[in-house]
């Protein structure tokens, strides 16, 4: 215990105080820079993803990119039109669970949390996966790593969330705006030496592509318009994160709704800049990507080195701007990291928050409601962490294998959010009498429902085209989530029906009397004090209990219990069957069966060991006890524990030892507030002398 | 569980009363076939090892077979000699724990023990593998499983003795009076064919046996002489189990030490007669067998069959006498299974006897202590196979490897128990003034001079010859057990010192008063039922705790208590850290400043659920609170239960409810028995209304 504590003050720190969390409210521009790093970030990956699925279909295909790009780009700046809706509806804060569950019922808010969750882990997945790729692009000895790079990155993450680091404004901002500015730069550099004709070559133009068997003629035809909509489905990847500035609204200084909704056409801007430029800067340099560059590139006509490594789009781009290994291709690399590890550090803690939310409504375990030493929440974050280490694991870091599974518990978020729009806007619409507040309405309306046929046909185009490449794992996990979500909160309602306290009749009869027991397995000190225990709360009632499951020693302790000459009785219980526990029941059954409203409790003495060897030895049999009697409606289990190894026992328990009779005397023997005689002495039994101090002295 | 309980009831069945333990004394001819299977079990294999070992030196050592056989039958008989006169003295039954550790202190009589234990593991080791031979000589097609059939075997065995099968005598007994008589038949029948000259041939007879490098000589020099002994000690395995009836004394009729006595010497005859017999036969039949049958044996100058399977020894002679594959031969190899069965079974009483015996004196966990349903000491029977598993399964269930380990723990046994007895005698002698008496004991102390300078001597050859092999392992076995018990007992006996009783001046002081606390996590029903049960024992005080971890929630439980109008004041701690047991903590601390011979009990409502996965969703805090509580001297903890979907709370749990008022009125108001009065009323404090019945009604 003690070493493990230590352990985790060295790795986590010491705990922070509650009152540490409040921080003042976010600026726009401190607001767009640390909530947009998510989405952002997805301009490392998601042109790099269309150009590899429109490269299935050969080098004619890959020209196609520009029009993928943009279409994802409408998408975007639909949803995002749409998503100011939803903030100016709900400037208190409402996600997209929020929205869905407030309009459309648990159901739904339920299948939308489920679904962000699901692409919580996978942006983790994703992020670190391709972290790790540009961390080999960087140091090309590290080839071969990149799923245990991308693991210890999640590792990584976790820790740092943990341990709460991260925390300052300038950390969370400025990997984004360096980014930004980055690759504004790159964009900015090699348009200009395009336009003076002096722009050079990605490494991969000299590759020409073999298309896959089926599509030697290009994009033509039924499967040629499908791979096309696998693109843009893979290039909405994209689109993951962009709803952060609305879950966040109440970071945002005031007036918030409108802060988010600048943040939103702000973040939408950079991020179409940077990949719509990305994706014709790489047309420009002629940049060549396929999923397996041995199977399906050829350099004239020949095999392609057989050591290429296949650097990302960013890479390639830096090196055909910048010249290949210059400082300028590297940084763009590095600061391309740095932005994917700041995007986990986000979800890091979208994923506990939203966990935590849930928690509170029931719909996961209690235990992610609770914030750590460090603030953070501790278990969501753990939970984040294994999943996120199982997939990049389970799929090797490999990219492409993680992108089929994203962006389908986006757009499942995104739909019912967008329905939820619908129901909140026509509700509105009929609560509201004013001619002029009612066109406003029936305009969010509007956008709300192009948002949300946009986004529900997205979710079929994804569905349809990334389904057997593993669409189809992620609506499993959205499912299995579901499930299990769903039967966690019956179990809690349940709970909670069952345990509700009706204020106006809550019966408040108190048991009639105590029959307190003592369970005696020796005659030896800590009995003693489980003895003194329950003779100070005088109880109605009192049995000392013995099981006789071993003759000697049976006999033995009613020898000491004798020579201790206590007033009270010592009961012997047969266990033909050699068990504590069976008897003890049977007995507590016969005592409840004769007083029916007495209150039993059992006072049970309890070694507490230290070293952890010894609780093996120890405690075997009231652990057994205590769980039999843990069913059994109607008896308290009082533990008396005893420190071993405390060496001052009985005295110091109860404070330096008074004089003889002087601690009676020192309480009022007069009848002054005598509460307890009106509920009458006890009835019957050999209730224990009830003097405060040494008694039974011959 | 529930599942788990039926599963344990269909393997193991119901349970058994303790009263069927007492069973009638054992006469002499059943005590002889039941305690004497393990030592004549060792006939199936003993022959066979010293047959391996001398054939390492080539063809002309194993005619010394004979003469290595006699010597380990005078050292048998010398150490049965001895242990008669153990009998004698110990008539009370007294195994080589009791006699070394009574006579030599509790270090010798521990490390007895602890070679002893460690032997039991080897005899169902080596019983088992043994087995497994055999097995595979009666159905060849099980070859290349030996180890799996042993590891079965043990299981197997296991069970059995869980389920406490075979207590029945004839069970018992049977085996090695068949065992003996089929041997016995076996070795008429090969004695008469010798005599009129037409013994067959054993199946290996004609092969030649290459010596291993080094004894191209045969048996000469040193190291023939240390090979010598080698085969010596390892035919010393015929030893293990002849202690059998010195520590099993009061299972026999009286008297008992006569009984024993003859026991022994009837033992000794059968067991020279079968090992000797064999060993002579083997050598008239010409058997022949090594280590490596493949690298060692010859046929006409090249190699043996690759399938040839070495039958062990009474395989063999069984296949010369009655004719290979004829039903006599299946019929001895089936015998000798069961007999070394039954080897198994018996030990599986010892070991656990032995281990309930070191736990009653406290050298072993007191889990070994109790009997399970059926008799058997299940801890121990489970404690003897897994250890019995680890070593067939870790040396592949290889006789010639487990044999190199055993027999090292019983010499050890026999050495410290004979050094007792020299010591026993030594002081009897003193004692006794009686001459004749005196004449006796010297006999008797020179019988067990002999047999302890023998076994020690054997001991040395044993250390010296299979060190390398393997001793070294039972040794260090032997060591780290004994460290274990040494610990174990040390442990134990400081938590005696600690916790015992001092009966002259044990001081009776009770606590002065109770300040009861109650843990509200919610306002729910556990809450108000834990609440009443406090009210219920009447405290000098009571106060309702809660921490104040989450602001909404704490407000929401003020508010609901307010509403409850109860008469019990809510304390509200603070909790910065967002922890429930640190404030908890110090809030008992402090009352414990203000009055410190008080004794504060927590009572804590705990659920009490029905399905694994709700375990992982409830009572999680009260779990924490509960454990950093028990390190808090004078505190006791007194855990609520309530039943979940029990739906019948509060009326059902005090009976059926009572009419208004009547309860009250069943117990006397009148001042008879009035104990609790002189202890005076509470000093303080907002103690609870005391009325029995409802209350609080506005």
């Amino acid at each position: 215990m003690t070493f493990l504590e230590a352990l985790k003050r060295v790795l986590v720190g010491r705990p922070m105080q509650t009152e540490s969390l409040k921080v003042a409210p976010l600026g726009r521009w401190v607001a767009l820079g640390k909530l947009s790093s998510n989405a952002l970030s997805s301009v490392a990956y998601a042109p790099d993803e269309i150009l590899l699925t429109l490269a299935i279909a050969g080098l004619s295909a890959i020209h196609f990119s520009p029009y993928v790009g943009l279409a994802v780009m409408v998408v975007m700046f639909v949803i995002i039109a749409s998503y100011r809706q939803s903030v100016r509806a709900y400037p208190g804060g409402g996600g997209d669970y929020v929205i869905a569950s407030t309009n459309l019922g648990p159901k739904a808010g339920t299948t939308a949390a489920a679904a962000l969750l699901i692409d919580f882990v996978l942006t983790v997945a994703v992020s670190m996966s391709s972290a790790a790729h540009y961390l080999v692009a960087v140091f090309p000895a590290l080839q071969g790593h990149r799923a245990e790079i991308a693991a210890w990155g999640v590792v990584l993450l976790a820790f740092v969330s943990l341990r709460g680091f991260g925390r300052s404004r300038i950390v969370q901002v400025l990997p984004t705006y360096l980014f930004v500015g980055a690759v504004l730069a790159m964009l900015a550099t090699g348009s200009v030496l395009a336009a003076t004709g002096q722009l050079g070559e990605a490494p991969s133009a000299d590759f020409t592509i073999v298309p896959e068997a089926g599509f030697e003629g290009g994009l033509t035809g039924f499967f040629g318009a499908l791979l096309l909509l696998r693109a843009f489905s893979t290039g909405s990847a994209a689109l993951t994160g962009i709803e952060a500035p609305t879950s966040n609204v109440q970071q945002l200084r005031t007036p918030r709704a409108r802060n988010a909704g600048a943040i939103l056409v702000w973040l939408g801007a950079v991020a179409a800049v940077l990949t719509l430029g990305t994706i014709f800067l790489a047309e420009a340099t002629q940049v060549r990507m396929v999923e397996e560059p041995q199977r399906f590139l050829r350099l004239d006509g020949g095999p392609i080195p057989a050591d290429y490594f296949q650097a990302p789009v960013l890479g390639q781009l830096a090196s055909a701007v910048f010249g290949p290994g210059s400082l300028g291709a590297v940084l763009i690399l590095l600061v391309t990291i740095w932005v994917l590890w700041t995007a986990g550090v986000s979800t890091f803690k979208s994923f506990p928050f939203l966990a935590s939310h849930l928690a509170t409504d029931g719909y996961l375990p209690r235990q992610l409601r609770r914030r750590g030493d460090r603030l953070g929440y501790s278990n969501g974050i753990i939970a984040l962490a294994a999943a996120a280490m199982a997939l990049v694991l389970l799929f090797d870091a490999h990219l492409p294998a993680l992108i089929q599974m994203y962006v389908v518990g986006v757009f499942v978020a995104f739909t019912l959010s967008q329905a939820g729009m619908l129901k909140h806007w026509k509700r509105k619409f009929v609560q509201t009498p004013d001619r002029q507040v009612r066109a406003r309405i029936v305009r969010a309306r509007l956008l709300n429902l192009v948002g949300f046929l946009l986004s529900l046909a997205v979710l079929v185009v994804v569905l349809v085209t990334k389904f057997v490449h593993g669409a189809w794992l992620a609506l499993l996990g959205i499912a299995c989530l579901y499930l299990i979500m769903y039967s966690l909160h019956r179990h809690y309602e349940e709970v909670d029906r069952e345990l509700a306290v009706d204020f106006a009749s809550e019966t408040k009869a108190l048991p009639a009397r105590v029959h307190a027991l003592v369970l005696v397995t020796s005659v030896q000190k800590p009995v003693l004090r489980a003895l003194s225990f329950a003779r100070a709360s005088r109880p109605s009632k009192l049995d000392a209990v013995a099981v006789d499951i071993d003759e000697d020693r049976t006999e033995r302790i009613v020898e000491d219990w004798d020579r201790l000459r206590l007033p009270v009785p010592l009961t012997v219980l047969a266990s033909p069957y050699r068990e504590v526990a069976s008897p003890l029941l049977d007995y507590i059954k016969s005592i409840k069966r004769d007083a029916p409203r007495d209150l039993v409790v059992v006072y049970v003495p309890e070694y507490v060991v230290g070293r952890w060897w010894e609780h093996l030895v120890h405690n075997q049999t009231t652990l057994r006890v205590r769980t039999r009697l843990h069913f059994e409606p109607g008896v308290v289990v009082a533990s008396v524990p005893w420190q071993l190894s405390e060496r001052t026992h009985g005295r110091a328990l109860f404070g330096p030892e008074a004089p003889e009779g002087e601690p009676a005397a020192a309480e009022p023997s007069s009848g002054a507030r005598t509460h307890r005689d009106a509920a009458g002495p006890p009835a019957d039994g050999p209730a224990p002398t009830p003097t405060t101090t040494a008694e039974d002295r011959p």
